[in-house]
């Protein structure tokens, strides 16, 4: 039994979530399409987006609604799904709350300019350019997690954004513990004698034709076209509710691996958001958990699947069809170990499953010193590439291609990276219960059958909306909290033959 | 001297302008971009901003600025920019705040939706389809005159939006004045012996090749394309404020006639945008006057130059060029002719010039009769198509082609259609004031000199912002009221000759 304001609030809620996902179609526009002379009238109307946003949300209309529905004699009187329509709007009105209006509105005004001058300096390859623009994003994350408050460590503040509740120093442990079991894995691989031929991948693919195949594997494994699009964007990521999901890749003409494999991952994206209940649209009961899980969806379809050998047993002959004079006379194996190539490298987005994570444990590193004051901003770009030299035994030539690769901190979120290794460990980790489920998934991929696991998961883990948080969601579905184990175990298991080793 | 609280004042139009461009940019998504399945959440997210700019642009604080900076002799202390932005703030707010928030959300949601039907029964051929939209659309559109009120037709109260001030019996007299000079031109020359040959343009152009001049055109013109951007829409139109003011056009691959002369028409609105003050982004001084003088400047640029004899002296050869196949051997007299045939037509956006107005002056009529409950919605086809054969001798073979073949009601802007006509008569007006200024304006086009007409028109017209309101801003410029006589002469003077006729 719903309290009596209970549907007032959730139409109000409905009501300020439409004013986010229209700010969301404004932000990929931004990116996609956007001429370059527009970037301060764009940065004016996010502000303003941003300021009427957190306005509505943060008012008394909103406060007394929640007031309400919050007592526990009027919670408990709740259903579950609208219990946790009331909870997480809490959660966000929370930290909304918080946040002054003034600042909501400077930071977002700042944020559209500031990926201007991130563009700008990446081009030009030239951090100096950027560097007063971060400095201020810095200075206004820093006022954010005051306002927010935190407990042993300002980036908690900025961490809770994305994953609910979690706290710098957990994410220390599973960090720690990650590292030390994937170096000595990482070592061994690199010692082996097995060298994959990077040569079948790193040359010229016609773009047209990496595009048709592109889109026609994504149109294979569920992405729903008649709520989606896919466009070019300099940093691939996907953006939307539920019936309107978009896209994004980039296409590298001598290296098929960046387009297909962003292709596939934003598709990972892209179907869990259209996965979602529409009933529930602009509501916490339709919308994602968290990022982790966000992350787990497309690095499952990406990895998991899209570097698989039974994906590539369906793929390879149409592949071999589309590129007769790149991979007509290359047998499938070497494609396979070609694909899964482990090599330390520069960039995050298109590293191997491998060492993937040692780029995440480096950007952590880098927002830790950057959020405590414990690295001023011209001295990033030094202790980026001296990580990249230790963790990697990578020589950064560049900025551009440097602390300056990836988007976020221009974009101002801070805290966000750690969701990445999440997804990584929760995609296996979800694998090995869905497995259970779908005894047979290997062979159904191997068919080019996509529905199974895509229905395991629409049921499983996108339906759910945000019924459950996230550590919550991965008991009730895995029976155990987060862990590297069964990651571990699948790198061993997947790059052990690959490359002769036991590991 | 600007009273005290102006400075705050001209913040918060700002920021509502914002929100009113942010609200603009979802409507050019969603008629190049979104895609299909994405309608219903679009629409929600178009009430959301409907009502967020409604609530904001009526609230109290907007009242008490403009309580305090509309008394006379607060007023009088602020500048002619101040005043005007007080005087057009107060007549956008006087408008919103006699329309209750709950419709105006209402209608954002209906016009969303009603869009998409529209393009649904469009293509599909079925009136049927639309009807019960357009009902309710036209339900709403009742209600907002009836809150706004009128003196003496509920169609001023719509019109008044479009071009302020305005009155339907003004409208009634000038359309009977240009209809009653209109029809025995247009006799004289569909009675003449002289026969342009359309064939010369209705045949096989490649949509390469017409892309590509198209955008060469409306780049030698003066569009920005550093502040813009060229899309495909089922209906062309021009999209955004100053900064980031985009055209769209469709491409027709048996007839050159509808992109060249759309892509012409639009940057002629974009560039009275694009040559807004940008100091005053987001207020009344940044803004264009009024649709007569928006649609003068397409019509100005798509008629008076794109379909001039200098004009095409200057891109003749190059046409031929980039088609040799279509005129290569065409003299360039046969071409000028056949851009400028006049024959009574279907399309209102393909029409000539000479019989445009009659176009406007059916839909004036069918939109009278619609808004005073004169006609039923299921009526409207048949005295659209009864209008066409009366007025242009036209038989209408389909709906789509008919009553549906233009996006404005589906869109709920009843009361637009006339400023086209304005806009007409507006263009020949300006021009032949320019002309004093510019007498070598003619021979600057034949050179592909562009600047000194778009030079003049930008401080003349559009660095002017809503200084002045349309009547005084002709009678500022050309030292006369809004009058056929000039649009009447120009067409004469034109139309003769090619016809062979003393008109």
């Amino acid at each position: 039994m719903a309290g009596n304001s209970y549907p007032e609030f959730i139409e109000f809620e409905k009501e300020c979530q439409n004013a986010q996902f229209a700010a969301g179609i404004l932000a990929w526009d931004q990116e996609t399409k956007m001429p370059q002379g527009g970037a301060m009238e764009r940065a004016n109307q996010m502000a303003t987006m941003a300021k009427w946003f957190h306005d509505y949300y943060t008012s008394d209309r909103m406060r007394v609604y929640l007031e309400e529905l919050r007592r526990p004699d009027v919670f408990d009187g709740l259903g579950p799904e609208e219990q946790t329509n009331v909870r997480e709007t809490g959660w966000q009105y929370d930290r909304e709350v918080a946040i002054p209006g003034s600042l909501v509105k400077e930071i977002a005004k700042h944020t559209s300019m500031s990926l201007e001058t991130w563009k700008d300096a990446r081009s030009k390859d030239d951090f100096s350019l950027f560097a007063p623009s971060l400095e201020k994003m810095i200075d206004l994350k820093v006022q954010v997690a005051e306002h927010i408050g935190y407990e042993d460590n300002i980036y908690d503040a900025l961490i809770d954004e994305y994953e609910p509740g979690t706290r710098t120093k957990d994410v220390e442990v599973v960090f720690a513990d990650l590292r030390e079991r994937l170096v000595p894995i990482v070592k061994k691989i690199l010692d082996s004698d097995v060298h994959p031929d990077e040569g079948i991948l790193a040359q010229p693919w016609p773009l047209e034709k990496q595009k048709e195949f592109g889109i026609m594997v994504v149109t294979d494994i569920g992405y729903d076209w008649n709520r989606g699009r896919l466009d070019e964007a300099a940093h691939p990521f996907t953006s939307g509710a539920i019936d309107d999901v978009r896209i994004t890749t980039r296409y590298n003409e001598n290296d098929i691996r960046p387009a297909l494999f962003a292709n596939i991952h934003e598709a990972g994206h892209a179907m869990y958001q259209q996965g979602l209940n529409p009933e529930h649209y602009a509501t916490p009961m339709g919308d994602a958990i968290g990022l982790g899980f966000h992350e787990s969806q497309s690095r499952m379809w990406e990895n998991l699947v899209g570097r698989s050998m039974p994906f590539w047993r369906h793929y390879y002959p149409k592949l071999q069809a589309t590129f007769p004079g790149q991979v007509g006379n290359v047998p499938i194996e070497d494609f396979y170990a070609a694909a899964n190539l482990v090599k330390p490298s520069l960039i995050r987005v298109e590293a191997d499953e491998v060492t993937y994570n040692m780029h995440i444990l480096i950007r952590f590193e880098v927002e830790l010193a950057m959020m405590n004051g414990k690295v001023d901003v011209e001295e990033i770009p030094a202790l980026w590439n001296e990580k990249y030299k230790s963790y990697l035994g990578i020589d950064v030539p560049s900025d551009a291609d440097g602390c300056m690769q990836d988007i976020h901190w221009s974009m101002g979120i801070q805290g966000y990276f750690p969701t990445y290794t999440f997804g990584n460990l929760i995609s296996v980790q979800l694998w090995n219960t869905m497995i259970k489920d779908i005894p047979d998934v290997w062979d159904q991929i191997e068919a080019g059958r996509f529905e199974p696991l895509l229905g395991w998961l629409n049921e499983k883990v996108h339906r759910p909306g945000r019924m459950y948080r996230t550590p919550d969601m991965l008991k009730h579905l895995t029976g155990e909290p987060m862990n590297a184990d069964h990651w571990i175990g699948y790198i061993k298991e997947k790059f052990g033959p690959i490359y002769g080793v036991q590991l």
